[in-house]
């Protein structure tokens, strides 16, 4: 079903700790989690790399869900990227306890030759220079999506800003933004990111929800009020991968359809934290999403 | 013109740092902010307590400015209210410098006999002791609204408590929530109030908005998007001011007149940041509320 996506990113392990518990190795990464909220609207296209001990049930789990694996390089004699972090002191920012890299650091960026006809794109959180490898694959790319982290921000941000006359949409949160910008207001620092050649951005409020820019005008969405947070990792990815797989499934990005994909990938964002891992996206159906979105946009009055 | 709205509160002379400068001793209180908020709908009428050093100028300003000031006592041989405060750190949050209580001390609570009629209150954040006199005089209320603030939760919890089924909706920010409420999650928080009594509550969220719960339902308002806060006091009253300014104009408050009240208290609260003192609130006339307005409706995707 539904126009190709391709997204590219982590697959990962993870140990986590929240108030709510405890678990280990859990499945995650970047593009696992926006897999799972893309197939909502699109056909995603997996593209990550991951060591032997990457489970056979995981790999199944995402081609039962929906998610074409072929993009996804399994390397002999290595190990999948691992993270363990806690949110027991703060649920709104992780402590890294433990980051192994394993095969992150022979990321293989090839694309599948099924999928690089792909029209859509989600590059996730990976090394700027390896997003842009992604990129030059894809030659009937119409929109595309990139995120990235302080990390890239600070150590590669040419390779960062170098991208941004390539994509259609960056997701940045407050603190990137500022660190990108050196602005310390949000609305004056989109301004200097969309005068540096980027087109639209997203950005990212964690709790408070998202603003977009887009064609000189800006919309604002709140998160989805959500009573327990159980676990927040992957919540971003969730919304990037809600939002482009709206995108996807539109096959159009005017000022309403980036409205709409913003609403869609919040209200599946709340999906996501209602559960360890990827538990709650793997629990919920297109009609119970389909349920909050109207819920959320009775709550913020939007018809 | 327009329903009397009688609020109680401060006035007082402040002192202000922020990142755009200095302002020594200019008018500040939260009824003098709350007054000049609620005057674009309402008739309001002032009741504080000054000193005799408290100007003849800004007396008249208020006077012109359409606020009844009957109910400002000047006490003999006392000083004003003084404040003061910097925001060179954190735009958000001020550091108190110096708090001079002085004639704040001898709170006047009495209601000039022309206000006793009043329909709608504020109650600006003042001892909630001294709350309860206000309320007590007013024979005629239809609709009233409390703020508070941390000091008088954590000193006089059970005083806050008690006004709680007096009033018709408080006013409450998101650490008080979490110190009055004992949850760290603002829905859950918003749920234990409502079951002690309190009818309805707006949760401020600065720079995020705002969170409307009345009858068994949410409404989630961001804030404007602000380019330069150039001084945030009173941004707060201002809010609160302008909400119930529209409540009193339009004489009731089911979902939908709370919904605009709370959409007018944040295009009034925007006006106030971007001035010192009440700066703004004086230079707007209605015709640039009501276009700030259209505009944040548009924003947020309103009609």
């Amino acid at each position: 079903m539904g126009n190709k996506l391709l997204v590219a990113g982590t697959a990962a392990y993870d140990t986590l700790e929240t108030p709510h518990g405890k678990r280990e190795r859990v499945l995650g990464g970047s593009a696992v989690y926006a897999s799972l909220a893309a197939r909502y609207f699109a056909s995603p296209c997996i593209l990550s790399t991951v060591g032997e001990d990457f489970l056979e049930k995981d790999e199944k789990l995402l081609g039962v869900s929906g998610i074409d694996t072929r993009s996804l390089w399994k390397k002999k004699g290595e190990k999948t990227f691992f993270w363990e972090g806690s949110y027991v002191n703060d649920l709104n920012s992780a402590s890294t306890l433990k980051t192994e890299l394993n095969v992150l650091l022979n990321f293989d960026t090839k694309v599948h030759e099924a999928h690089r006809e792909a029209e859509y794109l989600f590059l996730a959180n990976i090394d700027p220079v390896l997003q842009k490898h992604v990129l030059g694959q894809l030659g009937s790319l119409k929109f595309s999506g990139l995120d990235t982290m302080n990390f890239w921000i600070e150590s590669k941000p040419e390779a960062v800003l170098e991208l941004f006359p390539m994509i259609g949409i960056l997701f940045i949160n407050e603190g990137e933004l500022r660190g990108l910008s050196g602005q310390n207001n949000i609305w004056k620092g989109a301004e200097v990111l969309l005068s540096k050649g980027l087109k639209r951005l997203v950005v990212k409020r964690g709790e408070y929800g998202a603003v977009l820019f887009a064609e000189g005008k800006i919309f604002i969405v709140p998160a989805f009020p959500t009573k327990e947070v159980v676990d927040p990792t992957g919540a971003c990815d969730s919304f990037a991968g809600g939002f482009l797989g709206h995108v996807a499934s539109r096959g159009s990005w005017g000022f309403e359809d980036l409205r709409d994909a913003l609403l869609w990938g919040a209200v599946i964002a709340s999906f996501t934290v209602s559960d360890f891992s990827v538990g709650a996206l793997l629990g919920a159906d297109r009609k119970r999403v389909e349920d909050r979105a109207d819920e959320f946009r009775g709550l913020i009055g939007i018809k």
